[in-house]
């Protein structure tokens, strides 16, 4: 019997149980359900690997509790530079944007360019310009206002720090950070999607993994599909998402396996923090994170399902 | 007794013996040997790697003949817009930089964003800024100006059309595309450096591997020091350098076995087309390509030295 499977993330970090109520931590919970519940609802009618990525990582989007999208940090200049890829695992076609300002749903528009470019990889003016020739939906700079996300920046703004959002281990007001998806369909057809707003007072058109096939994100249906959040700079070096993939072509390391190896061991040695969502052909899920907590909801192949926010035991 | 070794490429792609004429053939290896010498002055001297790369891609973007630097193709803006990356095999540390224009050396702007910035990708406005702040050389449209670049873009301007560099069969006027520097130090440290103009009438800010750590410039000093060329889009999709590491590391090949495989193989199952040169911690040289030609100099760990055009045999 052909099953389906997907897990979403929202973000690696210091997440700590201190800091949290169960009325927040419900409402994290609801989130991450609600998008799961629209991946899920797609791929149990039979619907694509792609869509259903794209689905529960829109709804991130929309939602302000996520560094994505909607509730995108401030950059140093008070905009919302969003970066996001998407990469399928059938025929290994990928598209991606970064530093685009305005656009509703990033992980849309990566789509766009991996379907209806030539291309791969579009950045900034240019991104939004053929944003604008694909009828994606802009919107102003209000929708993304959020008082907390306004303070954040203020507290730093003026200053050369700037932060990615899941390390701001003094303010108890914390969101986190980047959202990703991974799918199997019943086709056996894997997908993979990353979306961030980045890091808060980010100057000089800073660029993490999210956007980088191969680093934040990446599709292989011989393998897995993995979507990646934390350090971007280390998992830019790490080739973090690829790595993965490769410990299971060249060494035949089963999914969890070479998940762990890459996340616990291989990005340690270059003093990466952050953690991964994955999947593989079998409907298996692996989730592994090397920092306090990671935003996480799944559903695997056995039909085993749930929401997760600290690290157990 | 220590060695070092480097290579350096000026572009692969349909580089036909009957569009050349010996006058022309002796500028571009001309050109070629002034890169490599300048590479090999810094190592033989017990240079470092990284100083090595950055000279000779430099001497390489600072001819017109290429497609890097001077000599980079219009966009469909009528501007210059460039993309470079730089990796060291120590540390693996990176540096990147994607669509910045005015930049006279765009590859040490890259280095300037490994060394003296916490990121490791700066894009468009953001990385021209950086560069202003940390004293690294602009200038004017003008120095980019070339009478045939003009003509190549003015061809197709007004169309949808794009070209890469070194894919323009009809253009027996043809200037070959991407350049790039691998190396190994008397040290033992490997490093690796990738400079492009883009493709001609390119639109939408899109970017393609050469600015991408893992897909167009990866070192490891276990392993070895890559630099890719070809089209983009695919070195992107199949994360073309890393795939190579990937194939050492993991598998235990040999240089020339790795990059023959995922250049003559690996890259071709996506219909990628292109090459790279990669050197290893021994002083091995892999030059593998599949396309009619690229332009390639290199001094191996054994002391042969050459510089070629076309594939042999």
């Amino acid at each position: 019997m052909n099953k389906f499977a997907i897990a979403i993330h929202g973000g690696a970090g210091t997440i700590l149980r201190s800091n949290m109520t169960p009325e927040k931590e419900k409402t994290y919970k609801d989130a991450l359900w609600k998008a799961l519940t629209e991946g899920e609802g797609i791929l149990e009618k039979g619907g694509t690997a792609i869509d259903a990525v794209e689905a529960a990582v829109c709804s991130l989007e929309d939602c302000h509790l996520f560094n994505a999208g909607k509730g995108s940090v401030f950059n140093a200049k008070g905009e919302h530079e969003m970066d996001a890829s998407i990469m399928e695992g059938n025929k290994r076609n990928a598209g991606a944007v970064a530093a685009v300002r305005g656009i509703k749903n990033p992980i849309r528009l990566a789509r766009k360019v991996m379907e209806k470019s030539e291309h791969v990889f579009l950045v900034g003016d240019g991104a939004e310009e053929f944003a604008k020739l694909h009828d994606t939906p802009f919107v102003d700079q209000e929708y993304f206002f959020d008082e907390f996300r306004y303070k954040q920046w203020q507290k730093i703004k003026g200053s050369d720090n700037f932060q990615l959002d899941h390390s701001d281990k003094e303010n108890k007001e914390q969101k986190f950070g980047t959202v990703g998806a991974v799918a199997l369909d019943l086709d056996g057809n894997l997908a993979a999607a990353t979306s961030t707003g980045g890091m808060t007072n980010k100057k000089f058109g800073r660029i993490g993994d999210s956007s980088i096939i191969g680093a934040g994100t990446y599709a292989d249906n011989r393998t897995c599909a993995i979507s990646c959040t934390g350090s971007g700079e280390y998992f830019i070096r790490g080739v973090v998402a690829y790595d993965v993939h490769c410990l299971m072509e060249l060494k035949g390391y089963p999914l969890q396996k070479a998940a762990d190896e890459v996340i616990m061991k291989r990005l340690l040695e270059i003093n990466g923090d952050g953690g991964l969502i994955a999947v593989d052909a079998l409907g298996n899920i692996a989730l592994p994170f090397n920092t306090e907590g990671m935003y996480r909801a799944y559903i695997s192949g056995t039909g085993e399902k749930a929401v997760e926010i600290y690290a157990k035991g």
